[in-house]
């Protein structure tokens, strides 16, 4: 069921690579190597692969990998599987030749794979940049994958609501992150989606803030908790921005109502046909109604699935229009450097008519 | 303080520079980065860098990042910041190509960067692949780095010390390596150096193994643990292998006293002088001795630092003399295919005169 799930994608690329006249594409990025075969979702180091699939036009795919993996390839692979013993490039470049020869055209993902592994893997070889075409099968999510996003979901909504009763006087940032990550693997999360953002005042005035000493929660302050976790191999993703203590100061409470509303307006613009440009312009538009353009100071949102940050975006930078199955964010904020900030974030997928928020 | 350190490692970095005639060197690996400037030790993801840093031969270095980062890189960076807004590859080609023209020779981390960042990043620079010349100074390392994984692997003693409080019988591997994450972020760590392996019987031949289904631990089993966390910054990593029940299989014993003697032997070798190829043979000798070497399948040792791997390898592909300073582990290992494996690891620093194990 899986691996006939897994074959199908290969099926998809393979439509995908005969636009492009590939007769072999090597994948070597993570995500897309899992998605095609539920082969290691995570490389061992960022500088160190676990391996990549060869996707060839024909239909003979081969997994390439080392022998520490040996044994997880040949669980979940039922076609060939090659095992180098020394450099992977040179090696790969010993199995290509032998079957496409000088003249068969290979994709590669050079977004993802090493200028020098390039250099040393080419000799003899016609090679052609071909990034994205995983990327853009991934970009759609299926009904299994919708699924498992909204169970993801759904735990980070769990996490929410028991949040609070951590979010107390005299706990520091560090502390609150670290319960964070406690009660997702305590509540069958395998990971953290990304390191959480827990910032106090000032401190979230900061999108990407990560604490060298970190800050205490005081009674009267305002606490901004960007946080996620991968659950049944799809990441969730969302922020919240709250007041600890009894009476919240007026200027913060105008600062989230604004954020609010620029984010509703964007989630009641969200459908199939409208621009990742335009989705963001909407929530600036907001922003600039009230004079407060200047302090919104990143992009409305990005997708998410097997990676946190993925397509589509929903910045100035993405003319491309949503389609139904897309996944985004819509994290609109604003970031008073000194004082403080509030980002509130949700995830949705684009539906045939519109959007359904998680 | 902090400051001087990575000041004074630019200064002995410029010296290989100029060997290499570089008027620049841009410094993207994650580690590497870190280890010249504090700046960020993870990217973002993988696949998207949190930046880099441009080491220039005459001492005017610049930090290159992005919006989010520009706090973070005001408070750890005296010297010029650039942030990026678009495209890296291309705002620091612009860069670069102001300070340096045509003709000025930029190395770059080809082992590192994309191909395709390279391509966009190129056009009308003279630009060179310079790796390994940070990797060159990490991999001896000073006191103050000697004392911090010290005080890194003093912790991962105390949670072996712990550990067999949880190998129970009914306890499955899953369970065991979140407790063992799980103490370690309780007692200090940052972060796991890696996902902990923990392996029961069969599993335990597998010397890379990550469990679908975790096995359980039961009353008269093997159990293989492999494991380490960053603290202070600095990654361990030791592996034990250890019997659950009253009285251990014979076998069991044999093969866990035969990998203890190949470690003995070969920590008694390890001394400046010695090739990390020799290292590995020797320990390869004393299976040979009792016909069991061709079930020890990986090599014997890595360096261990700011990254789990780095260099120099204990294995028969490293020719290089050991010199004091280094630090590696001695990780013998037996594997059973179907029935159990045995792995013993230690941290050793290379002395003047021979080495001490941590």
């Amino acid at each position: 069921m899986e691996k006939e799930r897994f074959a199908s994608r290969r099926e998809n690329l393979r439509r995908l690579m005969a636009e492009e006249k590939l007769d072999a594409l090597i994948v070597s990025q993570p995500a897309n190597r899992f998605y095609l075969s539920g082969f290691e979702l995570h490389d061992c180091q960022c500088n160190e692969s676990s391996g990549c699939l060869v996707i060839d036009a024909r239909g003979k795919d081969i997994l390439c990998t080392d022998s520490r993996y040996e044994e997880a390839a040949a669980r979940i692979w039922d076609g060939e599987v090659f095992i180098y013993r020394g450099a992977s490039s040179e090696e790969l470049n010993g199995l290509l030749s032998g079957r496409y020869g000088a003249t068969g055209r290979i994709g590669i993902e050079a977004e993802h794979l090493a200028a020098a592994w390039v250099r040393r893997f080419e000799p003899g070889l016609t090679v052609a940049e071909a990034d994205g075409l995983v990327e853009k099968l991934r970009v759609i999510k299926d009904d299994e994958e919708i699924r498992l996003i909204a169970e993801s979901v759904a735990l980070n909504h769990r996490m929410l609501e028991w949040l609070p009763s951590v979010l107390t006087p005299g706990t520091d940032e560090a502390a609150v992150a670290w319960s964070i990550e406690r009660w997702y693997r305590e509540h069958g999360a395998s990971e953290l989606s990304f390191p959480s953002i827990v910032a106090v005042d000032g401190n979230a005035a900061l999108p990407h803030y990560a604490p060298d000493r970190p800050a205490v929660i005081r009674d009267g302050c305002m606490v901004l908790v960007d946080e996620g976790a991968r659950f049944g191999g799809y990441c969730s993703d969302q922020t919240r921005t709250c007041w600890v203590g009894e009476k919240p100061d007026p200027r913060f409470t105008a600062m989230l109502e604004l954020v609010q509303e620029a984010q509703r307006r964007a989630i009641a613009a969200l459908r199939p046909g409208i621009s990742g440009r335009d989705v963001h312009l909407i929530a600036l538009r907001c922003f600039e109604e009230q004079g407060a353009d200047r302090y919104f100071t990143h992009a409305l949102g990005h997708g998410v699935g097997l990676e946190t940050h993925e397509g589509p975006r929903l910045s100035t930078r993405n003319p491309d229009l949503l389609r139904p199955g897309m996944i985004v964010t819509i994290e609109p904020g604003l970031y008073y450097p000194g004082w403080g900030g509030c980002r509130w974030e949700h995830m949705a997928v684009i539906t045939e008519d519109g959007c359904r928020v998680f």
